[in-house]
């Protein structure tokens, strides 16, 4: 089985690093560009068959290393 | 209009940051993770209505700035 978990930046929080992304774009030429968030996708390979089990443990993955819940927030996708 | 560029390593690039997740999840007795991958997700807010032209900008911008080619994939997805 395939957990995918994506972790952004709660909404209000100071995102550094997206601003230094649209900056340079719109440095770059890219006018376009209004604004720019960065977030992160991790994808984990598990052993075993058990969706619901899957999901419960990707999600105590997420609380306990994967994710700052302090400012960030995650979303646990489990593929078979 | 939107943008969503997912990057990741390509296969075969070696991925300290996976094994360090994946390690760490075993450490913390989450035995069933057997490995681990971490990739990034830039979401960019862009002016226009035109899909096509965003489409080319977006991947201009990838390969300018926001993905290293040499080890790392991109994909390009632009929402209305």
């Amino acid at each position: 089985m395939k957990a995918i978990i994506h972790i952004g930046l709660k909404p209000g929080v100071l995102d550094p690093q997206g601003r230094a992304i649209s900056r340079s774009l719109n440095d770059l030429g890219f006018d376009e560009v209004v604004n720019a968030r960065q977030g992160k996708v991790i994808e984990i390979d598990i052993k075993g068959k058990d969706t619901d089990l899957a999901y419960k443990r990707v999600t105590d993955m997420c609380e306990k290393l994967l994710a700052n819940t302090v400012i960030e927030s995650y979303l646990v996708e489990i593929k078979k």
